[in-house]
């Protein structure tokens, strides 16, 4: 990834990231790894939370990895002092998860993290921390596009417990002023993404059949639009947050700029995938309940703090996400289409 | 307690009131043996909860009480079924306990809610569930007086916890169509409440002083506002609800329509009291951090939509309090006496 002009660079910096195999926190790990930056992975890879440790092949040797959860208080202990900056990115993302197993969601959203952060509030107050949110907090927009004081009402119980996890975020800048900041992430895609699971939002099943060279499935008249982030351009969003700490806003909305139907995106997909026309079809009930409309975020906030934009637009980013699965990583896709075929 | 006009009463009603010990919910259970409900209470006395056995002394054999906690997912599969409307007021409701120990109130507040609510949408969908959440899940207020739009912003875990599980009851709503309502109460007083903890509000402090006739000490320069709420209107709210149900909104304000400044509240009850002036002091550290400024609320949702507004004054209410704690409950102020003396 090119380094975004308009900052410093991390080299040299002793940064720690919690749930560094995941999509995301992989992609980030990289990034960091490449700027010259000292980096410490956490994961303990619970299952349906995303990780993947060959997500992190193309650094080997050049991280230290902790297998250790997040709960792991002794194992804490050792990797939080001496950081610089704590990007938080633990957690259960799966909306359909939560509302089968709440009481997991809970644990692994809210319990784990409010213990984490009570150690680094403690050993190490003046690092920066920046939690990866998500625009699932807002649930169904009351207006568009979505600002931060936009209210929320989140339509599922991963987007409870996300919120209230932001919320220690906020205690723990109030109270005691450490640098927290939460990113509020839209639909985030790209390489390293989860797609031979089901779990996360519809990006990963149209990805997956794609390369599946299937035809996409689209709930609904295909008329709802989301704005579409690039990975690296969410990774971005985190180096510029981690470096601005208690300068930044406790909350930021990163979300691209233009606004897509999901029938486009299907269609483009296909386009670019070589495969078969997408398809239509009515929502499942299961689907419905945790759906939301129209979305798009308004994010302009971080980009006049930050100086942050999304670089990456939708077709470059889909066709780079494409190529990334066909290349590197054709064993996951044998493994998905073991398991869906 | 003399019924309002304009609703129905609750004879023969089936109903369940969780936390029915505790200061609101003991009251609440009084009131609806009185209307001639037939009541369940379930409270395990958690301590620092606020529940006191001797809270519902007045109605003695006239309900059934079980001491399980609202965890105990077996006697809760006994009691949920068959019950017309559920009153959910189970919790912890101290700030600084919350701080003291944030994964305490997650258990207490969500993970056992959690629980709860699962067991109520399917074992009985159709009863009406009440739950008393706080206006504390606003904070700070960004305008006055506060409305239920205005933003979440809550200063201490106990607020945090608060609203996520507003917000589970929010689901039940919105994705099992249960009638479920949040309450958000403004600082309530009256008979019963726990004045011989330390663990909530300025008032328990303020009326525990008061009746040893000792001075009260105001923390700041007293020209905070806040709308004092007496008990037996918040009841009010409570019945008006739990009929509604599913024609009410899912959150409403409750609060008085009259900001009184702190100083004042203490000058009344000295004067009703016959004890000496009050005095001001600094806020200490750990009051100051969860200090949200001037606070009263916009109640006229509930008025609008449930006829509901507050009845008693606040000479009046603070008269009656006093008149209780001096008269039937000397008991309480004596261990009070030992513990802080």
């Amino acid at each position: 990834m090119m380094r975004p002009t308009g900052r410093i660079s991390y080299q040299g910096k002793r940064v720690l990231v919690t749930g560094g195999m995941g999509f995301i926190g992989s992609n980030l790990s990289i990034a960091l790894v490449e700027e010259g930056a000292q980096v410490t992975v956490v994961d303990s890879q619970v299952p349906g939370c995303g990780a993947n440790p060959a997500n992190l092949a193309p650094v080997r040797g050049r991280l230290q990895i902790s297998t250790a959860d997040i709960r792991d208080a002794r194992e804490m202990r050792r990797l939080i002092p001496e950081q610089e900056i704590i990007f938080n990115l633990a957690g259960e993302i799966s909306h359909l998860n939560s509302i089968r197993d709440p009481q997991r969601d809970l644990a692994i959203n809210c319990g784990a993290q409010l213990q984490f952060l009570d150690l680094c509030r403690t050993l190490n107050p003046s690092a920066a921390i920046v939690y990866a949110s998500s625009r699932q907090v807002y649930g169904r927009p009351q207006y568009l596009p979505v600002d931060e004081q936009h209210p929320v009402h989140p339509v599922d119980f991963n987007g409870v417990h996300k919120f209230a996890t932001e919320q220690y975020h906020f205690l723990l800048r109030r109270q005691f002023q450490v640098p927290a900041i939460c990113l509020r992430l839209g639909n985030t895609y790209g390489p390293r993404q989860a797609i031979h699971q089901d779990c996360r939002g519809f990006i990963d099943t149209f990805l997956r059949t794609a390369l599946l060279g299937k035809p996409i499935v689209v709930f609904g008249d295909g008329t709802q639009v989301r704005d579409m982030l690039y990975v690296g351009d969410a990774v971005e969003a985190f180096l510029r947050a981690g470096l601005a700490g208690g300068r930044a806003e406790p909350v930021y909305n990163v979300g691209s700029w233009e606004p897509v139907a999901l029938w486009e995106i299907a269609q483009m997909l296909a386009r670019l995938a070589g495969g078969p026309q997408p398809t239509l079809a009515p929502f499942p009930s299961d689907r419905l309940a945790i759906d939301i409309g129209d979305f798009h975020t308004d994010a302009r906030k971080i980009h006049n703090d930050l100086g942050w934009f999304p670089r990456i637009g939708l077709a470059e980013g889909l066709k780079t996400t494409l190529q990334f699965f066909q290349g590197q990583e054709a064993k996951i896709l044998d493994a998905s289409r073991v398991i869906l075929s």
